[in-house]
């Protein structure tokens, strides 16, 4: 029995999202049928997590255990010769039997893309949340710096998720600001509730716009209520960057 | 009668490029029929010249002329609220009525973009010519400087353009290197040939790719025969940049 890793960068615009289902398009899915007409056997591929319809990523990871004699390149280059053009897997490597791409994560990075700016960009318009008032990044970025640490995270949590804590650690977190009008949120954490990076960011561009202080900030995070949350941002302006173990 | 001219950006993957036609999504054909709407008047947008189906561009230029009481800012809020997000007009002013998008071209300035390197890129497939075998840049650049000058570009024309001469004059043209093993063609000219860009680019990749040397380029070059240059470069490579005036 071998086992590989793989690290998987796609284009989640035409998904929903990375985890198998009956008959809408996904990521796991369209990787595990591949998987299987190579293999000619069932494999079951294990992701760090899952992503939501329409999330992108960069540096998204799995694991799949299957007996063959096929080496990691053969791998690689068969799933990328056979895979739509939107999912491109970066690496591939035969790892210990027991490297658990799910449970083994120590972190994940996220990062959100907002473009603030008057204008939208007609070219990378899938990439990005487009603002078109003027977002105070300060504000944002103060209270950004609340969530890193230890915290409980219910009052951004999506509804309907399966887990048995809401406590969640935020490692790092930043607001930069590239060319053109480009805000990015990095965020890294030992992981992430259903919709908490898009809640968190919903909350911040409220902040942002100065519909809410810094107080309020800091008194929904406390309250654990969703309902004072902002909005869930837009699943297309979010990337799954890099999965550490 | 007031003349306007607009600065556009599109995503060329949905349109069959600018040229308005009966029945295909084009840029000049959407832009046109929401003129329409905002003015109740058939108005005429002429483009600083077409771009092929699948092109893109951050600066194409074009000018209406009409009849009508609205000012600059009104259409090109109207036009961006009403276009398809793939369209951006990013600038509007009014301008002199003599002033004319295509006969008054100074020069065009075009970028084509070119992924080198053996994985392909789940995101940004669409924007550019991913080549798996390493090329080299020296040979390419070396042989780009032959086509700066005045010269007939015959060889590098497609077949079916009406033109009455197919000599152009090339002020500046370079290879430049950028990250994650992309590497960009910027090219200024006075005008270009139909499909002249990705003639060149696709016969400088012959050079890249060591199947003909430098004095072959040179010679077909020379040649002005079609037959002896390399295959036409894919479209959605190329991005019309600038058209100064």
């Amino acid at each position: 029995m071998q086992n590989f890793k793989i690290i998987i960068e796609y284009d989640g615009s035409a998904y929903h999202g990375w985890q198998r289902q009956p008959t809408d398009r996904t990521i796991q899915g369209e990787i595990e049928s591949t998987l299987m007409t190579m293999t000619e056997n069932r494999v079951t591929l294990i992701g760090s997590g899952r992503t939501d319809a329409g999330v992108h990523a960069f540096g998204q990871v799995a694991n799949f255990r299957c007996n063959t004699s096929l080496g990691a390149e053969v791998f690689q280059n068969g799933l990328n010769s056979l895979l739509p053009e939107d999912v491109v897997v970066t690496s591939c490597e035969a790892v210990p039997e027991k490297f658990h791409a799910q449970y083994d994560v120590k972190s994940k990075t996220y990062h959100y893309r907002i473009l603030n700016r008057r204008l939208p960009d007609a070219i990378f318009r899938r990439y990005a949340w487009h603002i078109r008032k003027k977002l105070d990044l300060n504000a944002m970025r103060n209270a950004l710096y609340y969530i890193v640490g230890r915290h409980d995270f219910k009052a951004f949590e999506g509804s309907g998720s399966p887990r048995t804590s809401t406590v969640r650690c935020v490692m790092n977190a930043d607001f930069v600001e590239t060319d053109n009008g480009y805000l990015v949120l990095k965020i890294e954490g030992d992981g992430f509730l259903k919709f908490m990076v898009r809640n968190i960011v919903g909350t911040l561009v409220d902040a942002g716009l100065g519909k809410i202080t810094l107080n309020d900030f800091k008194r929904i995070l406390a309250s654990k209520d969703r309902n004072l949350a902002g909005i869930t941002a837009p699943a297309h302006g979010l990337f799954l960057m890099e999965v550490k173990y």
